[in-house]
């Protein structure tokens, strides 16, 4: 992609009212754009990062046996009112409208109300479970105070997985096996998630929240620090200072981020609509479900917040919008320019080619200081530079934006230690 | 895939209320389930193809210098307000509605209220022109009808791209450019589209759109048989019959579908939002415009709606949902079933390691008629059958869906001989 041509650009200064450092960094990089209070337009690097983050969610929910599907946004009413959450939490959370003839719909803001009587079709007997179905899509809230960037929005997006099992210790194999899934994922995205536990509701004693600790957090939790068992502050029974239950450690105080939740629904929804099997003994019984979300556009602010410096953003390179940020600086003289311009518009392809994605700052109106600054901000993970003074040694300047040192690199080994440096 | 633990199954009878070819195939094939009138659910086989016709429309869009983009759903009032469609065609469109505090806001049907002030902020000068942005992503509109399956629904999927030019020429080549490329995303959908003058509204004598010729379809075209030359009957000068003005054959009438529109839209929307550039002369001028429009999930049913027999769904390679449909026919003794068991499950391993999409229709309670019907029903490329019967001659049952004949192919040959036929 040529930065010329890319539509969105870098901003000198945040928007008034960035609240936060991924507010203010995915708006000064060209990531986002704010619509209102909480609602946000992806622009194509932010975009980029956000397809990425879902591709690997999708790569680790297949990989524990999740079947993709896709359910509708708008929402009838009924389904809502069979487990009361039509009028509580209601239009506290959901957006609620009304539809020509006069009937009722609402925003999706989770789906148990219509994934549980879409499985319920495809449920006979035992061996027809377990199975989990998981969607990813735009969620509504009806926020009073959205904020955070994307941390607190009113329009999200979603994965959402549900399970459907024929026992307790069935659900409990599969809810362990989401959890280590969940924090691949997190690893995946270079993000490190403490599984905390939290508030259960009627049916469980807990469900399992995933929190990446950050001082810009809006959660309390108490870990330990050595074996990182972890409550939320919510239901704690600890306090900074108490000796770890699990391995006898210092439980210690954080504010966290939380990047996804697991629950275990046990029969809230089955029973709400009537949803069982026949088992091999002939006795009908009801099903167990679980459910496992995480928020895409959420893990990306996540990321901002916790992979910047004051220059701006340094993504991981599993999530980054680009791989190599490809910088042309345009010489005094014209021959010498030319030189330039041929070498660098050359190496973008031979990057392309080699699999490689490139943003190439083929821009010549513009200083280095301010391409660099913009390299800085927008973060791919390894900045090349294609100048005279490179040029004169047939080599690129080469610099990790993790790294503060610049090196030289001959012209004739830069795709190959792009390679070696991208996977390793 | 394990046919035994998809979800979604097929459906001997079809839903009461399906009123088209689309409606009926799709929910019996289990590929979409109805949640109401005009709002689907994509299960697991409909969402493969969803997914697939995605991408076609991506990578043609992205051919055409086309960036992607997501702007949100829920959308705010005052932009609309600025070019009068919050009431005019307002609520008998837009689903309507207030967010706590009493903001109003609306679902998007279309956004050019959203990507034209957001492309203002980047626009200084004619060397900012001309780009084009798209984004695919779930619509609403508020229909008194919905109706036809997938066809015209409450809620589907859009691809809408939205251009930006500095004068009309400019605006000209891109919009000839857009419409090629339209044509190439409908024929690799398996789709025939008429390029079909339409009403251009105030600022254009026609748009186009694209219309696929069947009996079910809602619109009447005027075609020339010969040259394809077409007119939608709502702005038609012509009448079956009359001589076709550009190249002299026969105007005729037909139904149709329509599965793409094209709009230049001129000033209509940057001058309602004061989007002008500043010209190499220095002078300010304003930016025209150009929309167009894909629905993915209409050109899915309008697909099934044209490929289909009296058995099923007959998708073409491009959008089926899976490349080959395997069918295993356990024997009567074991010992000869343990080897159609051994065979079938290697054979799904040796398929997808070539990277061959499988259905592998593996029950065993489940009769060999039953298990055509099935096969027939969701109607992927190219059947496979491994039965007592085949593995007597080292073979296995080959039958495009397409065709009636069946073949006997060799195990060792069958790998190969499926690639030569979906590479075809």
């Amino acid at each position: 992609m040529r930065y010329s041509r890319l539509f969105g650009r870098t901003a000198k200064t945040a928007p008034h009212d960035a609240d936060s450092a991924n507010a203010r960094l995915l708006a000064q990089g060209g990531f986002v754009d704010q619509l209102m209070a909480g609602v946000y337009t992806f622009l194509p690097l932010g975009l980029r990062v956000l397809h990425k983050v879902k591709n690997i969610i999708r790569e680790e929910m297949n990989a524990v046996g999740g079947q993709e599907i896709l359910m509708p946004a708008i929402l009838p009413k009924e389904p809502w009112e069979k487990t009361g959450r039509w009028s509580d939490p209601g239009p506290e959370v959901m957006f609620q409208f009304k539809g020509r003839g006069g009937a009722d719909m609402g925003l999706g803001w989770t789906h148990e109300e219509i994934v549980t009587p879409l499985a319920k079709q495809f449920i006979r007997s035992y061996k027809d479970l377990p199975f989990s179905v998981y969607q990813i899509q735009d969620k509504f809230r009806n926020e009073p105070r959205a904020k955070s960037g994307l941390l607190r929005g009113r329009e999200f997006s979603m994965k959402d997985m549900y399970s459907f099992h024929k026992d307790e210790a069935d659900l409990v194999q599969y809810y362990d096996k989401v959890r280590d899934a969940y924090l691949r994922v997190f690893e995946r995205c270079g993000l490190h998630a403490l599984v905390v536990e939290a508030s259960g509701g009627a049916f469980s004693k807990y469900s399992h929240e995933f929190q990446t600790l950050t001082d810009s957090g809006e959660d309390i939790v108490y870990y330990c620090g050595k074996c990182e068992y972890a409550q939320n502050r919510e239901i704690s029974e600890y306090k900074a200072g108490d000796t770890c239950p699990k391995c006898g450690g210092t439980m210690k105080e954080g504010k966290a981020i939380e990047i996804g939740n697991i629950f275990k629904l046990m029969t809230r929804f089955s029973a709400a609509f009537d949803v069982g099997y026949t088992d091999a003994d002939g006795a009908k019984k009801p099903v167990l479900m679980g459910c496992y979300g995480i928020g895409p556009s959420r893990v990306v602010g996540t990321v901002a917040e916790i992979h910047h410096d004051e220059k701006g953003l340094i993504w991981p390179k599993s999530v980054a919008p680009f791989q190599v940020h490809l910088v042309m600086l345009t010489a005094k003289e014209e021959t010498a320019t030319a030189k330039v311009r041929e070498t660098a518009y050359r190496l973008e392809q031979e990057l392309e080619s080699a699999g490689i994605e490139v943003l190439f700052d083929d821009r010549e109106e513009v200083r280095a200081g301010e391409k660099f600054a913009d390299a800085d901000l927008i973060g791919n993970p390894l900045r090349l530079v294609v100048s005279e003074k490179t040029l004169a040694q047939s080599s690129v300047e080469w610099k990790p934006r993790m790294s503060s040192e610049a090196a030289l690199v001959p012209l004739a080994e830069v795709v190959a230690k792009c390679r070696e440096f991208l996977a390793a």
